[in-house]
């Protein structure tokens, strides 16, 4: 069974709901027959890389809270990700392009080192003192290098702006056609979608739903004889 | 939409079914969309790893061919493979234990590399003069280089015969699973089965198939109200 779960950096749900999936998938008892991949989407697309602001100041001016409000709301998500054994820092934090990251996410699938890649981004986006923004290529490098992946080969992917671009668009696309309009979005072998960081419970019931409804797989086959085959009893002979 | 691949590197039918499987696909509409994966399956999964024969012997002793019978079946072989491309040595190939190749091809599929690799021991295994199975490790670390991989990272799984030996085991129990007694077993979204090396016809009825049967994702919901996540005007503020 396949899970993938399309999700922003940037996104507090996102790193709450992560931690909430993985609770209800390590108890699943089928959990070393699930493979999660991480799909990219931007909740910011439009932002250029260069433009960083304090997470509190994009909350007041683009969405139009009071400062109180934005801290309160800062405050709340510290403490339901506390309460799943993440640390979050609710004062301070910056925001800005996540563009660079999710092409560099894209370079660690191609090299295994996908989660642990999210899982240091998210860590040093919502709960480090320095900004994940404004320190530029240099910072994403070491991050990268502490998920296991080749420093040299991560700059290069960084410097060249098209490097893995593709990928993030054609990540945003099918997130679009599946009908995901926020993030974290979880799609269970393409059948059945869970939107938002739903408790553990859910995650669990969306699991069991899916892998009990997995349907037999159905033969499509060209004839009734033999087809070109190996087994144990050894190779179809070819009709010459 | 994924099409995963049960295959044996020894297996004639699996290397000339792949390049079946891989025109039909080049040719397919929604070709960017599909993911392939290759899965492990060993024909002789008893044989240990240095006890290696020749092709023919193997099966005349296995199989109660005639020698005569064995060498016409590799001429067809021969030229079924021609058809397609493909080179292939009708007389003189060994035959051996495919284990320590299904790792690295496990290996490699972490490195993103596992298509190059299996492409690269088909080639070795059934084109090139030098056997694939007599000269040890150094002759698999040399294809692993050829397919893009780190040396020194690929003599040590393959000088551990634990490493990724699950994941073969894996896939194998897998094959059982879902019904697949022969190779090469292709399976379209876990919901479609191809089995044997079928026309090309055959592999683009499946994929058309299995395409336009895509089911319409249903959204597992907790509750009627807004979920716990982030959109492009904003995240959920969180009930405290």
């Amino acid at each position: 069974m396949r899970v993938e779960i399309w999700s922003d950096i940037a996104c507090p749900w996102c790193y709450v709901g992560k931690a909430r999936f993985e609770k209800a998938l390590a108890a699943f008892p089928h959990h070393d027959a699930v493979e999660v991949v991480h799909r990219s989407f931007e909740l910011d697309p439009g932002r250029a890389e260069g433009d960083v602001e304090p997470v509190v100041t994009m909350l007041t001016r683009k969405y139009g809270m009071s400062p109180a409000q934005a801290e309160a709301g800062e405050d709340n998500l510290g403490r339901l990700a506390a309460a799943e054994g993440l640390d979050y820092r609710t004062r301070g934090r910056d925001h800005g392009s996540t563009f660079a990251m999710h092409r560099l996410l894209h370079f660690a699938k191609e090299h295994g080192r996908q989660d642990e890649l999210l899982q240091i981004l998210y860590r040093a986006n919502f709960a480090e003192e320095r900004s994940v923004y404004s320190e530029g290529a240099e910072r994403l490098v070491e991050l990268a290098a502490e998920a296991g992946l080749d420093t040299d080969a991560a700059r290069r992917v960084l410097a060249d702006p098209t490097a893995y671009a593709d990928d993030v668009r054609a990540d945003e696309r099918e997130a679009a056609q599946l009908g995901a309009t926020g993030v974290p979005f979880f799609v269970l072998d393409r059948k059945y979608g869970v939107s938002g960081a739903q408790p553990a419970e859910v995650f669990t019931q969306a699991l069991t739903q899916a892998w009990g409804e997995r349907p037999p797989l159905r033969l499509i086959e060209q004839r009734q004889d033999e087809a070109d085959a190996c087994g144990p009893d050894g190779c179809a002979v070819p009709r010459g």
